[in-house]
């Protein structure tokens, strides 16, 4: 179906709706206000149904449009549309104020809000964002409608008063439907018959049901509202007692809460590689791609590898938070990864930490040597401000290179020239100079 | 027992009921309204007796039936039956009002609803869906009960009045009722006498407490709802905030979502197996081998296989969705899996992606010659719409041969002839063929 | 302490508790019905004043009991007693009445319930179950004190009417009180004055917050009833959606949906490895010995084993659940698992099905010649009604043979013996003589 | 920002929020109160008009100070600042009443409130814990707010009574709004006009609303006010439920609830490894040393080790809890643990159990040889009470001692040592000199 035609259909089904929720009040309102009155048709009872007229039209149509492949001219499509639908779309369309018949039929016309029912109930089965909010918006929609119904069928039962105005005859029923449903009940308008007492015992516990729905919808709202902020106060609570029963330190704690702090601040579920280790392969090569490859181009190791290759090492990388004054790694170490900072600053320094040799930030990288050479490193790695960096290890580089044999090669030529080269400081001098 | 005399029993069960609710109805009526004319027994009272008196038996007889080995003639299943019940239901059975005790013994009618409430609880035990909505039928009809109860009770305490009919005189009472439990309070009927004070506070008190309830289950109901739904958005929502994070383009953040709702859209949980996991081994072989068989048997290399065989490789089977335009394989990658096309349309094309040398579709499947030859994949498969494919690695397919040696020998054939007749793109056209 | 004492104080706490319970009923009631007349100390007065004073000794006596390194006759204990408890006790003892001081000053009294509420926030705190009801019970308690203070101060600020007696004055006020919290509000007693109009407004914003906090407990309370029974329908909507999307048979959907049943109606957890896997090991060696100690110590293999053996044997056995017409085994299957039938009935069949060999139930086991040699099952097992076996494998059964080197020789000799012995069918006879 | 400078801002705001308030709440009642005496600006008016206008300037300041970059001179912060913000703050700022202009309009003041809402926005979502609490406090601040305007409202359309003085008039339209709000609704002041009453029902449907807000947030307060508690009960539950099927041994049920019960006090996680587990490498590390080194330094095999060695093996401790009775080794059993008592007693007991060679507790730590020498143990260790334990496992030690070569020399040449003086029991004394 072109793009237009669905817009005009959505607003046909729009002008549609609006007839059947002008019926439903328009019609109650005056069947109740003066019944005799009723039985003459308005202009707006003929625009109703020649709208509907049409709309049944529209639904012939369209049952043989989609059942397109039964031959034209036999009268299928109307057979597949034969039904309750028929029926109910029918009832709506007939005139009945034109006839002599009892003007209480008119309210078949209400039938027409099926179709507004069977609509929204699409709408909510499609949506999966917020239901609690949409069932309550719909439920507004139907208790208001119900609300006028309740008014009216108040005003019938009592008639309306001749001291007043129809609007007032009106606007008391009303006023005595929202005061008994809210459960105000300010009692200057009470049942004096039996039957109007009925009537009023069931508006009351009507009024019930619609405070339970309502504060039930509204709880349900809420309570759902912030899940993942739940899970993390209850993280929280659970290191927070723990702490205290162990009696980590003050300092010690204050720390631990702060890295916690810092996680929820940036929305952050512990682990990025859960978050999208749900989605297809192909989704998730492009995002580690898109993560790292920036990264990974700058490395001059990979300078000749072919895009498979970066790709492979891109799903290999594995994010991990510092925390200010952190040592990423200490020289002297054995080092087994390389790093690469994806947000944040550290510092290379000297074993003793007094001495900075350089302040490497986002986008910069250190401890590639590991991936050639089982050395232990060089100098110490200091972080200076919270840092998300992402962590290629020995392993996972290794494992890598066995599916490009080719590269592999390029690789420990490399790796045998660092050695021969090899001398104190000078890996992080020679990368600078790279 | 056999399905009739079952049958039977529940009928029984429910006209126990119908005389208990009727009982409870009508005896608490005819007190308020007119006291001193209950005290003779109308022909409900007697028909009550005569069924709680036949129920009686029953229950004398059904603790015999279950206490078979006790011998007969002894008065062993009397024994049983005596307690609790016995009193209970024989005090229901007597006809009060034919004797000239005070008419309000005959609220000992209402002890028979105990049998109602006893099997409403094991009911609820039985039943392991939508408890909330079982409870709150249960409630609303206790509330209901209740309500007459309190109606009764206002109209003895202040008396029927003389001036109206006694229907007059119990829709009153009831209006009363409902307007102070439902908390609406209108104020045209309230309590004058201390006694009545108090008994018009214990029925406000008592209308808190039905608010709490009805409220309570609706909200817990609805919270509980669909809770499906409320872990697939927590999940969105986690992908979401991980995403923004990262800053990933908004091209493929659009297509993860999308991929979220199609999930959704299928009510996929993510991953089948998770889903048919939990079954006892025959039924997970049973379900494997449904999803698979048809699939299996096309394969002209599992040709003359044994059912085991088959079903063997069915439980090795593992279920993946891929997406538009995704590749589930390159031309030139290293081929470790054979797929099946369980829903959806991939088409094998060329490396470049230019030429499209099949299309295949539900029930098709590709990439058998993995399962033979280690070598390279001498086309592209790349998906047309979303593909729930299933994957049948190497691996696994080899773990099952070592199972079935005799079958084992016939593959080995099969692959040295194939290698023999090895040749570009002869691959698919040889399948299309077999 | 020694369990008499500690009874007898639980007694003397209750007597304290009820005190001040009385206290806060009957003197606010006092004051507010004549305020002149509470001038003067009554009975209740004195015995109120030496039940206090006589608590406030023993908690001088217990600070010292508790604190029983301080030298006696040194007044340390009255020291770690002084404080905000030691004014409040004081304050409740004073019989204030008995002097000329405003008689309003004898509400000092209600301060001794500052010791119930302490003492049920240290209740709240230890017990782990229920804490919706407990807590609901507590505000209950408080709910009821509150109105009788509302009531109270009502009739304080509008005095009590000459023209009826206290009782009906008191029943009045209490009954505005009700009214009003629960939002009832017949009006017909309102406010009058300005200052009853404030006091009107404030106890209806009060009954706001006790509806929100009755009705959150409850729905709290329902909400968190039964969560085994949530997951469990939320796992059994899981397969029902999956078994919808795959298209299931709806004979296989309705045994599947069956064994779900079976697993709610024995409250199993699906794995029941998983409910005592949180235990300490000792404990978790104790389960597993008594479910299985019985049924291991009839198997004629283990004759000679030591209690350490069968100790690691019991703690391999993992359960399993097999549902009418399962092979457990088929003949001809390799045979690495021994079974133990912990509740149901299975029956041994021909590799066709058609002739029963035996029929074995609770207590019994089979398959245990898998431990001793490779070799073919000899006949099929088909469980005949829903069965709980516990499966021991081979390779557990082998991994305990290593650390029981000594029995490991006795298993050998058997094996060889049976070895030499092994005919068709020959294994099950065997047994049964054994 | 200097701290000052932050604490004086914070000042201003709450003056500017101050101000914002009292405009609120004085300019409807002035107008509803008497509309033409409003007309004169009057000493508040000034008052207002300054403080918005200095806080317009301290806004277009910050602008400029946030956009540090501009040039001076050039007027791009006022530019910046432009916008909605600034016409609102321009409203609020201009002193109506001091012109000839519609009283009515002073309530363009009231959109200084919008910076208060902004500020409490912000409040929320920076703030992790009790979002709920936090939620209602902001809630219940615009609902008193609220009220006020709604009887301000009510006093407006009906007109102040001539016949009362103007607080009673208030009064009594708060009083109305209230009682409506609260849905009380004594009826002894209602509507009587057309416009009243719709205004009426327009309160009695927000009354609604705010009841369903209210009540919501409370409940969903409540129930995730203690979600520890309830994982934990979910947890008891379904061991229950499993001990109960199985037919566990009363006096075994016991002592598995109690286990439970003494988790549930000690607010443990069952797995305190879990709790830490979420740490990034450094915290983790920390946190194990603390919890670990003073008892670590005890042990005199650790005497040369260095603080890294020390780390090491702080981290691969495992805490386990035992319970009164339990045996945490047996004389004769294979060592392989090491264990250090964090908190409790246990005693060393010959083989038979009936000689007790020593009591350890808290900091004491056993089973250090089986680090050393692979020999059976030469005592059993019995628990006396509640026994949290960390244990160190031979293969953990080994794995440290393979990264610290200088320590792996010593320690063998302390086991050798240790082999060549072996006898019985000597092991325990041995340690008991060192």
């Amino acid at each position: 179906m072109p793009k237009n035609a669905e817009s005009l259909q959505r607003a046909w089904d729009l002008l549609v709706a609006a007839g059947a929720v002008v019926a439903a009040i328009d019609i109650p309102a005056r069947l109740a206000l003066d019944y005799r009155a009723t039985a003459r048709a308005t202009p707006l009872d003929w625009a109703l149904t020649i709208i509907f007229l049409a709309d049944m039209l529209r639904h012939l149509h369209r049952a043989g449009w989609m059942g397109a492949r039964s031959l034209p001219g036999t009268w299928k499509p109307a057979r597949r549309y034969a039904g309750w639908w028929f029926v109910i779309d029918l009832s709506a369309a007939i005139p009945v104020a034109a006839f002599s018949a009892p003007p209480l039929l008119q309210l078949l016309r209400l039938l027409k809000l099926g179709r507004i029912a069977e609509r929204m109930w699409h709408w909510r089965r499609a949506e999966f964002q917020n239901p609690n909010i949409i069932r309550l918006a719909f439920f507004f929609f139907w208790l208001a409608l119900s609300t006028h119904w309740i008014a009216c069928g108040w005003l019938a039962l009592r008639g309306a008063s001749a001291d007043v105005d129809q609007t007032t005859n009106y606007l008391r029923a009303l006023y005595w439907s929202i005061t008994t449903l809210a459960t105000v009940g300010y009692g200057d308008i009470t049942p004096s018959t039996n039957v109007e007492m009925l009537y009023a015992m069931l508006v009351m516990i009507l009024g019930v049901g619609v405070y339970g729905y309502v504060i039930g919808n509204v709880a349900a709202l809420l309570a759902n509202m912030d899940p993942a902020r739940v899970r993390h106060r209850e993280l929280v609570d659970r290191v927070t007692a723990f702490m205290r029963y162990r009696r980590i330190p003050a300092g010690l704690q204050r720390r631990i809460l702060d890295y916690y702090e810092y996680l929820w601040e940036k929305r952050l579920g512990y682990d990025e590689s859960a978050a999208i280790s749900g989605l297809p392969p192909a989704l998730r090569t492009e995002v580690s791609l898109f993560l790292n490859r920036d990264i990974l181009q700058k490395v001059p190791l990979f300078g000749g590898a072919s895009d498979d290759f970066i790709k492979a090492i891109a799903l290999e990388m594995r994010p991990m938070i510092f925390m200010p004054g952190d040592y990423v790694m200490r020289a002297g170490d054995p080092g087994e990864e390389m790093y690469f900072i994806s947000r944040g600053t550290v510092e290379v320094v000297s074993a003793e930490g007094d001495v900075v040799y350089a302040t490497l930030t986002t986008g910069d990288f250190f401890g590639e040597i590991a991936l050639l050479l089982r050395q232990p490193r060089t100098a110490s790695v200091r972080v200076v401000d919270y840092c998300d960096l992402y962590v290629l290890s020995v392993a996972a580089f290794n494992r890598v290179l066995t599916r490009y044999p080719g590269f592999a090669v390029h690789i420990r030529a490399v790796a045998k020239q660092r050695q021969e080269a090899n001398e104190k400081h000078q890996g992080w001098n020679e990368r600078r100079q790279f």
